[in-house]
């Protein structure tokens, strides 16, 4: 199959490598709004995507949930069947229509919110919901590197090199193992923060991580200051984590219980999920093989789509 | 909606219950060969389960695969939207294309091999092929009790009492929790029967054990004789558990790979498949109020249909 990737970062390289992985995947070419050279495929401008409606089977999308894919998902699934990964979790059912009108009115399907979360941690909540009765799910992120976390952290004044690892706290890990109704994120884990800034800045720089809202203020967070060249030789990788339990009751009267914990551990947080996405691809291109126009998530996708090839023996 | 249930062993018994746990199931009744009495709903015999086929949304089928499911499954998908949990996992797609014909034919739907295993980790084995390259996956069952290795013991002459618990090996973890190929099940799994018995016939029978072909020839077994009363009181829990590791590359030149592993325990194994299976009922259901006829897996059921309400909230 034909495939586009629009943006050229730290996804849109991962989705250019995992593409060469599999030879059912031909990359037509990577658009990007910057004037870049891909490692292997061809590059356009985004705008001129459009010229290639009729070629490409799946266009994946490596934009930002911000600002890039509540814009460019719906413009583009007018004309193409479409895979992104949009992660503001509040936002997903309205962007999820938006999608779904575009994609309609165009007979074109589309698939959203492609990843490990939302994605396949999403999938795990709803099969624990599905099949325990009074069902407690803690989802947890880490040990890993949250971008968006090491980002803030870099925009402070006199910070130089810095990166963000989030990590679950052990007592709050077993007590969803317990059964415990979970408490909310911001107790269940620690931010470890190492930052490299000037000596001097070092005391008011920590005072001003502590207080970002949203990214740190209300958590447990410890700030390391290193050097540089710990810095590069130690905290360059891009690795991730994360764990889904679901604890719930079976069996009514006789009151027993199950538990269901599911635990990803990736070298590369990029990959991995270009790895989801492509598989998502192959879906949506069947989805509108078969005329099933309109948005999807991955809760609407039959798990056999993902795979081309000899399912029956997996079961 | 108004379910049916056939049989009325261990899975029927789990049936009634989990049903019970939900105001959105009705049981209409139990339909049963034998001269039953069941704990809350009506029992019928099964030959007059035909007249009921206006009234049950879906039969939830609970006999054994060996000699019930080949049968009634594919009898019942005529008439009736079904769900059972077909577990010979090298006869399902003979099993689905009988079951699909007798749907196709009689405008039903009907959802076959819903349980744990095959159902929930055929599902985890399809996504690690799905999202990894060079995906190595390795099934492990228990530690649990397998009930037909127990009624394997049970049937020797001179046995009393006999339980059979599957234990995977740590070393077989270790193994494909770093990447290993797989090994097969009968050098991944240690099998552990508690046998009540006359202590003159301990070492024949002990002989007859390990000889079983299929359930213990090959497998690494430990005999061990208890009393009566050790037996009645630690012996009687029909709990289970399992896990899925599903370990491979991604990211092509950059040579990263992902773990993904899906652990499960619970206190009783047929309240568990109970569980799976009403949840592929309300599924069924749906698909046919959508007039999507014929015989489906867990593979090919979308995750959304699991869940009756507010899913956008879970991604």
């Amino acid at each position: 199959m034909k495939i586009g990737i629009i943006g050229y970062g730290n996804l849109g390289k991962a989705l250019e490598r995992g593409a060469r992985l599999s030879s059912e995947f031909e990359i037509v070419g990577i658009f990007s709004r910057r004037n870049i050279k891909a490692k292997y495929a061809k590059v356009f401008n985004s705008n001129t995507v459009f010229k290639y409606e009729n070629v490409i089977d799946c266009l994946l999308l490596a934009g930002g949930s911000s600002h890039d894919l509540p814009v460019m998902s719906p413009a583009l699934a007018k004309k193409f069947n479409i895979v992104d990964s949009f992660d503001r979790h509040s936002e997903i059912k309205e962007h999820f229509d938006k999608v779904n009108a575009s994609a309609l009115a165009g007979n074109h399907s589309a698939i959203v919110s492609c990843g490990w979360d939302p994605g396949l941690f999403s999938i795990m909540r709803l099969f624990g919901k599905s099949f325990l009765n009074d069902c407690r799910i803690s989802s947890f992120w880490g040990r890993g590197v949250s971008q968006g976390h090491s980002e803030a952290i870099r925009k402070i004044d006199g910070v130089k090199y810095a990166i963000q690892y989030t990590v679950p706290k052990t007592e709050a890990i077993n007590e969803a193992l317990a059964g415990k109704k979970p408490e909310n994120a911001k107790e269940a884990h620690i931010r470890e923060c190492y930052v490299v800034a000037d000596s001097a800045k070092q005391r008011e720089i920590e005072e001003e991580i502590r207080n970002i809202p949203e990214y740190f203020k209300g958590y447990e967070t410890h700030v390391n200051f290193i050097s540089e060249s710990e810095f590069l030789n130690k905290h360059q990788r891009m690795f991730h984590g994360g764990r889904v339990i679901s604890f719930g009751e079976t069996g009514g009267e006789n009151k027993g219980t199950a538990i269901m914990d599911f635990q990803i551990k990736m070298d590369s947080n990029p990959d991995f999920t270009a790895g989801i996405m492509l598989a998502y691809a192959r879906a949506v291109k069947r989805l509108y093989d078969m005329k099933n126009y309109g948005a999807k998530t991955p809760f609407h996708v039959p798990p056999y789509l993902l795979l081309e090839n000899a399912y029956f023996d997996l079961l």
